[in-house]
């Protein structure tokens, strides 16, 4: 059958995919994707043909599953975390626009600012943001307006590429614009790194001492509302602003 | 085991849980959770014992799973979509400060909005932010603020919990705080009703369109950003602001 699905995978592990993603993957004869993550499948899906592009050729990588797709077969293009949250999903609906012959589905995911809440405790559990610190396709004045805006609204924020080689400071800077924008410099935050997969970590913190923290891509950070508790470790955002 | 594991279970379909979920509940001696919820789940772990309480008896829910749990039973608290994203985990951990020999592990879920969105397309993709227009734990003034900030910052928003007998007119006051602070009447707006559930449905259409539409608790709502585009009825939101 001539057909995409466009599937998050979670963060790694088999077992924190959900159900359908599993027998997608199954059901589909070739599985495309960025080489890291074709490996953290490939064992589970040993029949399958897999195809992979490295990072940055995300349009070759679509315009292969689509010319797969036409070879009357089933493709399953797969993103780690969700496929619509910083994901191949909007770029295979653009894509695929020339080949309208081919049917998409998107399979969804958990992300990684659900999973790695998870592992810190309860820091989401309410409004939130998502924002990614990473400039590639995105001028960093929308950022900075973004964590700006983040602050302003006391939203529980969740950094996604907080960093990288070129982009070193980013997170300092993150972190100075939401304290000159409201957040409190003991606002807790936390931090957690190669979510459900070998060699998990985490920590908590406060918001003066991430600032001071170096992360690496593979790291997912929270930064608290000022209702977030550090509760014996974890961070912990109640429901509402009223009393349990 | 003296043990709780606050459980996402997604949607609603079975499938649409992780292969996580689906272990640690056939692991569980007793599963806890709002009416609605348990009957999503009952006929999957038929052997299990079923505890529920009503809506708006969450702290008695979470006192009924630990008192389950000190009899050394494994216990799963169940949530729909995720466990961190408006639901029981805070509370667990919040309620737990009393009984301190009891372990919790929280089991991420695929939320609404991510749920929502691959029904609709890709409306995410990008910086985004969850807003819950329910008052009944935060006063409607946050929520206003939160509003004027996600509009301020150009994010796609998520709304949940959009309407409710009481709160008819809600969804209409939040698209009209959203427009008065920067949003265009024509932002690419969806919503979907139902979500992994039977009767299930989805609707694009305007923020100006959006603002006369009735909507009801059961739907999720996704006003997109600047750069949201209808294609074909999907909702798809472009990953960065520099062309593909």
């Amino acid at each position: 059958m001539n057909k995409i699905y466009v599937v998050g995978i979670g963060p790694g592990a088999y077992e924190k995919m959900t159900i359908e993603a599993a027998e997608t993957l199954k059901r589909c004869d070739c599985i495309v994707g960025y080489d890291v993550y074709i490996d953290l499948v490939r064992d589970h899906f040993a029949d399958k043909k897999f195809l992979s592009t490295p990072m940055r050729k995300e349009v070759e990588r679509c315009v292969m599953a689509f010319d797969e797709a036409n070879k009357d077969q089933t493709v399953a293009m797969i993103c780690s975390g969700d496929a619509g949250v910083y994901g191949m999903a909007s770029l295979i609906y653009q894509v695929g626009a020339d080949y309208p012959e081919t049917e998409i589905e998107i399979i969804p995911g958990v992300t990684a600012a659900v999973s790695g809440a998870a592992v810190l405790g309860a820091p989401l559990i309410h409004d939130f943001c998502l924002i990614s610190l990473s400039d590639l396709l995105t001028p960093w004045e929308l950022i900075e307006s973004r964590l700006k805006a983040a602050a302003a609204g006391d939203f529980v924020v969740s950094l996604y590429n907080p960093s990288s080689i070129k982009r070193h400071d980013y997170l300092q800077k993150a972190c100075d614009i939401l304290m000159d924008y409201g957040k409190a410099p003991e606002t807790v935050c936390g931090i957690v790194k190669m979510i459900g997969r070998e060699g998990q970590s985490c920590e908590t913190m406060t918001l003066a001492e991430l600032r001071d923290t170096k992360v690496d891509m593979f790291t997912t950070v929270f930064i608290g509302n000022s209702s977030t508790m550090n509760m014996n470790g974890k961070m912990v955002t109640p429901r509402g602003y009223k009393n349990v």
